[in-house]
């Protein structure tokens, strides 16, 4: 299954618990796009967070982000990684 | 010991075994500088790369991204995983 990063934007001031029930959220519907999300990142200072998934398509990716009320500002497919 | 994400754009093209090469110059000499990078992700098609490290600063990512003559275009420390 391919593997996406996706990137969102103006987080500032994102805490743990907002982190964690945002992938919560996105755990809780990932499963009906065939989606899944394994760990995001999250740089409360410059308000960038970074989510690695494994999906059949990017826009399945952003269809679950944007149910969940958390759009992505980018997806890039990661065919390579080491 | 904190996390880093780092990014580089302008990487178009990018092979796997480009990816792996400079994965494996920054790990013959991470050790000088205290950081471990543990895994990059790449998409050729945008020419972006992100590398998730562990290290004691993000100037200490930096110098060996640079020593091995890849530095990136940005730094993020990563305090919240999920």
């Amino acid at each position: 299954m391919p593997k996406f990063m996706d990137v969102h934007h103006n987080m500032k001031g994102i805490t743990r618990e907002q982190l964690l029930q945002a992938h919560q959220d996105d755990l809780a519907i990932e499963g009906e796009e065939g989606v899944h999300f394994e760990s995001a990142w999250a740089d409360p200072d410059s308000g960038v967070v970074y989510c690695l998934s494994e999906a059949p398509s990017a826009e399945a990716v952003q269809r679950i982000h944007q149910r969940t009320g958390h759009k992505a500002d980018e997806v890039h497919p990661v065919p390579l990684q080491v």
